[in-house]
């Protein structure tokens, strides 16, 4: 069966969005430096439609990331808008314009129904109501053989995580702290489900973390 | 001036001791598992008279940690006891029995005045009543040419974090969740006072991130 991947970026004090996360402030303050090291890669820029950028270590890992991805799952809070119902006049679309940087069916995990959007270059929305069992269900059968992405925000992976239906996690670690915001590691317990570490990919601007099960992760090596 | 170095365990989630701390269980519940790593080595066992034990990438960064240190400032908290007064009937020694691992003098922060203690092997306690700017003094100018290492907990780590005192930080990430206890970067804002990422040693069962002002640490190499 195809794997729910998570991949987040984390300060060091364990924030994945800064405090006031808004509609023009989606990252919460300071929320941009968890992503300054991915920015200026090859690998972000021309999944951006953008030229040019470094490679380097970081990218290989952003590159495996992307790869074999099917379908997207993510929280409502990440897709954007202001919170509660739809606003049926003016509906939000998300925050990557016309053309979004998925390229495959991304599933929404929201309490407020809302008919699928369908934006150009194969980026298809679903809002799911049902919870996020349905949700996995919906993007594992629209990936096929491929792999499910957990985009985030933190209360979407802490369900998939409490649920222990994460079956690799790839935390990107800045050395920064933000103070306050949104943890990502909050509510579970000490339970990490059977995930372990099993790669470090260490740079001067972040450590990558992987995490997985061991024996469905045996390519892996540390 | 000789530096302050703070070296400290900490979960994935971010906590440095466990919930539920007591005289019975000093580390919390869970709290031992932020010390598997170090447990097995050479350096840790030789450091409290034992032979053999491991000698790896670990060992290595525990063995940096170690030198060069000529005074130890510790919270009240670490050094132990029930809180509150000391019984001068039966005072409290210390976790570590007669002959202590830091064979060199040790200041206490505590808002409980007590004479100093003299333990076998060089190990000195002096308890200090004036906050941390004293008890940083006091241990500088036993050090000597040396450096100070600050050995937690938690609420003495962020009070010399917090006033920007601390010259490296090592900080020994270990992949797993607590859940609760006490975390280490809480109530210090936004700001590392200048601390950066300069060295990662990882490995399967600990990430060791090197903090320190470039300026001062231009020795390490990333």
């Amino acid at each position: 069966m195809s794997k729910l991947r998570l991949k987040i970026s984390m300060s060091l004090d364990g924030f994945v969005a800064g405090p006031d996360q808004s509609v023009s402030n989606p990252l919460g303050i300071g929320g941009e430096r968890l992503h300054e090291w991915v920015v200026p890669l090859a690998a972000w820029r021309s999944m951006h439609g953008l030229e040019g950028g470094e490679v380097n270590e970081s990218a290989k890992v952003v590159e495996e990331s992307q790869a074999n991805i099917g379908a997207t799952v993510m929280g409502r809070n990440m897709f954007g808008g202001h919170p509660g119902p739809w606003d049926a006049k003016k509906p939000w679309t998300g925050w990557w314009g016309a053309d979004p940087p998925f390229h495959h069916p991304v599933f929404v995990l929201t309490h407020h129904a809302r008919p699928p959007l369908e934006l150009e270059g194969g980026n298809s929305f679903t809002f799911v109501t049902e919870g996020i069992q349905t949700a996995l269900e919906l993007a594992r059968h629209a990936a096929g053989e491929k792999d499910v992405s957990l985009a985030g925000g933190a209360k979407a992976a802490q369900q998939y995580l409490s649920a222990g239906l994460v079956d690799e996690m790839e935390i990107n670690l800045v050395p920064t702290l933000l103070g306050s915001g949104e943890r990502l590691l909050e509510g579970l317990g000490d339970d990490l489900h059977g995930l372990e570490l099993v790669r470090t990919v260490a740079t001067p601007r972040v450590t990558h973390l992987k995490y997985a099960r061991r024996g469905k992760a045996s390519s892996d090596k540390l």
